[in-house]
């Protein structure tokens, strides 16, 4: 197992749905650098559940304490000292430990089954155990961090929803995301460019709630300000990187950065982007390679599209096995879940890409 | 920069387009594996240059030569012994060290530009260098062992033309490949299940060549016979690990794993795959999920598809700046490349699979 | 920064010695292992301060709290569950934070300065901040269940003092240790094998504690039951690994293998150990090469010493420098320490050497 | 195996005594360094076999061939590109690969048992493989680079015989090395301080060759011109760094920081350092810490010893076993080897140091 991402610096993940707490460890933090809490909370709540209609009704406050790698200032604010940052969330609901609530059946779509052949009867599975969405809380009090730390750096990272089933937003202008227009509109609990798709996205999960169905989506994502030249050849370059730490967040089945997908369709005469002198720096006129050329960031603004499947809980009954009984039988999986996993996860997929490029500047 | 993949399995890639030679030095292979030479001739063969109209005319033997790691048996068999495995490829048309080669106009597509912005004046231009696509060919060399010993172990990768530009091959059978079909068909020069796209594939690449274009394509990997259970949880899953490398293919723009993008705009109830008792053993009806749940395998076949963005070099005049010059200017790329680079992907995509997955069972 | 320790098995490290909280997070312990609570707060609590005259008076109860990676099975005891395990100690009479503390005067021998250098105003200087000795009880924490498990494979991790100052304890027997006897007499208050030099060492410390100074010593530590050919050649060997982290252990200056130093006087004649026969398997006579040849075990008793230098915390006053006066100055210590550090970091070496032992076998 | 050695600066060695090459790929080296290629081979003369009565009489060249990583300038010189830097250096009397020559009777003090445990029958025995001292000219390849671009930068790195037997040079002085003495005196063949002692571990040497005899030693190193500061606290510091990187060197058997062991016989008041101002900086009057407090450089010079042990191969004969007849034996090695390697051992220690120090410095 390995719930540890980055190189220079590193976040440590741990945590179960229904364990004592959850939280991380950031080892690799710089020192003097200020954490704004009340930003830091506000981009966690982005993620938290229970805020409307479309997501889960658990209810958690996902308050982050800091145990560690901080000190306050005069002026009260949290300040890194260049320790190990140690953030614990405590599950409030959480119930004792219970040894005996091995599950025999396990749901499509979920770890479940994986689990249970990697760690045998020994796996926490209660409510999916390491494997449940809740372990996106801890990586967006990392990466909200770390984002808060680009910001300052004027690197800039935001994401929306890019899509739901078939209902697509207005897609971020490759070349001048990041210049003062759709970067300010998607902050919100919904965060879509155009409203109206946005709406129609809404009554779509509406209509898989009621039907007892869930929905995936895309969640598109820029970094703007990086400089040109960051990242490195083969193995650890931006892509790497980033797609490498990207499947991390549970439900995310695929990644594509620029045109992507789309560039297989295109010629090379259409997908090359023309180099062109602007306020005397180099840059590209198109941006199909999506901010990367060769591993390498170009300058212009990094572009990458994450694909989340439909959440796997549905009310609906399902065909499974028995372990004990060896044999098939049917499920239905009750309780809290979110129709549609994709507007929570924006926040969660801007966190792991400010993980990766806060690592990769250290 | 990081040309070292692998954790417990390592492979360090070096060299440039026109360095005196390329190759890997793979460190972790066990001891006592027998290196069949023919077969991972054949199989580097698949990539090599020069074999066809529509790859590039650059003529290469690329005949690995392994300077270390291994020991002849009595059978005239190379063996490993245990100890890093040297292989070199000389590059036989290399030219003495020019410095005065610095190209002063980046081709757009390339990474001629981001190169220099991280290496300044000091990188190797010529024919891209450390960026080239020549560095797949010790990639193969490394892959194509570690699918030998995977295949000793029953675990079998295979991989096709998914689609080049519109063209789309028959694809994989999810649950069914592995099992005497597909995988059959598709080791030729042109590997795809379904000879009469293959002939339509081709005729496009021919109409791009002719037109001094190229075009872009997807290719479909299958890795069957994995144990259910094997991978990690987060940051050190199937999905991460095999992303994090593939990108390490030049040209790679985006991965998906089983329905992959598909997922985004399909609801759960058609997702999920349901779990089954086949055989006395656990499996699921379709495959969605590519194979992997939570990052770890689920015994199901591996299932992931690789976009490669269309050549960057083609011979049209395309728009550029000159850094010397601060201005605009106008590139025409001369010289051997492919106007696909897709067929000889095809093992290179392969191969990478293969040392992610062999470290895995290291 | 790096407080994470391991490869397969990652123990990551957090705290200060005044912050809320100091733990570590271990990522990779296998699942379904049973954690002996009642014997790791016993080998936690031959860490632990404030037991007798010799150690510092500061009271801490150092209890472990486990929040994720386990389970209680039926009997009430801790279970692993394969994710990461999560422990933390709260620091009982930590002080709120307080910003202004800052250490204007570095103490000599401590990391003051250095940090000083790295951190600047940032760091926590209280008590040393996260280079507190103090960080060794989570580690005691992670390699104690560390040490059970290997216990349960047959690999036993025993230390005990070797030397305090110039009085020294009776050596391990090389070949010997494991069979049944000196192992079994350190697991004391104050690990020694011969009882009458302990009573010498104890009186030495207190003599030191009486002048306000202190003293050194070392600290051997023996790995039995290792099967041979464990290890890996030139940088993953296992004095690689162990060395690599026996130096996370505060005041560590220096460490040796087998012979050690000695065998730079020595002759090969004399440093060789011939191999015999024994009980049907290949032994050597004698152990100077400290059950390691090549980097790999060699299945006799691994053997290693650390040297601990002298407490740097002394009541006498000390010369050292004002940063803001970029002066010199004198400075007197104040606040409890202890004496000789070498009795409580007897088990801190076995835990350290737990971790990479089971770390390599993972 | 892991024979890859570095962090950001990646170093992985291959190659076995009788292989067809030996050599070393460097991966993370800065762009646009010129390489010093006499500075380079003279470095490496001083660690390379045949010159004089006290090393092997095996004669190699040792000539290191760059593959790739490397242009040449105007002027002719080697510099950098920024990619991995590919050296080759060939086994001149390398005879063919023979399965056959599997060795029944491990010799006593080498890796030839435990290797065979871990690798069985299909390890490279001869002339001890990957387990030879030869792998140190790779070493020291790598390492004489990296020395090169230190020294630019201001920071010199040198060692000399500590020891030879129970002969000692004059040591390092702790404070003033680097400031223009000593460090100037031991660049030579049989690197001394006090030519008088040379003069006495020659004869000491000589003596045990003609004995057939071998003898072991001490070498210690220094490093000025640090940054204070430079480190990480824990695992990632510089004591553990160096010591898990010295340890890949053949034949070492301990290693100490400042006054090392010698450190846990003296009291608290001796060994701590004061702090004054000299020259308007921080510096400290002694340096029992070696130039590190807490893993982090201090500003003052860098110094430790290493131990190795005598050679095991010496011509008198020696106690074994047999493999196949699972009985014991005799056993005489015959062949080529020094009576002491500690002289030639001196660079490669230096070599060891550079990689480790411009890792962290990258």
């Amino acid at each position: 197992m390995s719930s540890v991402l980055g190189k220079n610096l590193k976040v440590s993940v741990f945590g179960q749905s229904h364990s004592a707490a959850i939280g991380c460890c950031i080892d690799g933090l710089p020192a003097g650098e200020v954490i704004d809490r009340a930003a830091l909370l506000e981009f966690m709540r982005r993620r938290a559940p229970g805020r409307n209609s479309y997501s889960t009704a658990r209810k958690e406050d996902d308050l982050p304490e800091f145990l560690s790698g901080v000190l306050e200032n005069e002026a009260g604010e949290l300040v890194t000292c260049g320790t190990p940052v140690m953030i614990v969330i405590h599950n409030k609901d959480c119930r004792p430990s219970d040894y005996k609530m091995f599950n025999d059946v396990p749901r499509p779509g979920h770890a479940d089954y994986t689990a249970h052949m990697k760690y045998k009867d020994y796996q926490d599975v209660r409510g999916g155990g390491h494997f449940s969405g809740r372990l996106t809380a801890p990586l967006c009090a990392a990466g909200g961090i770390c984002r808060q730390l680009l910001e300052r750096r004027g690197i800039l990272v935001r994401a929306h929803i890019y899509s739901i089933g078939d209902i697509f937003d207005e897609p971020f202008h490759p070349v001048r995301i990041g210049t003062g227009g759709q970067e300010t509109a998607v902050n919100g609990d919904f965060p879509v460019i155009d409203a109206d798709k946005g709406s129609l996205m809404i009554k779509a999960i509406e209509t898989c709630r009621q039907a007892g169905d869930s929905i995936g989506g895309i969640v598109e994502c820029a970094v703007t300000g990086l400089p040109a030249g960051l990242g490195d050849p083969m193995f650890e370059g931006l892509e790497n990187l980033i797609a490498g730490a990207v499947f991390g967040i549970p439900a995310v089945k695929g990644i594509e950065f620029g045109a992507g997908f789309a560039a297989s369709r295109m010629k090379g005469s259409e997908h090359n982007d023309p180099f062109r002198m602007k306020d005397g720096k180099v840059a590209t006129v198109t941006n199909n390679h999506g901010g990367i050329l060769g591993g390498l960031s170009s300058g212009m603004p990094l572009l990458f599209r994450v694909a989340f499947k439909p959440t796997p809980s549905i009310c609906q009954p399902q065909e499974s096995v028995s372990y004990t009984g060896r044999c098939n039988t049917e499920l239905s999986v009750t309780g809290r879940h979110d129709p549609c996993i994709v507007p929570r996860a924006v926040p969660v997929v801007e966190a792991v890409a400010a993980i990766v490029i806060l690592d990769l500047l250290n």
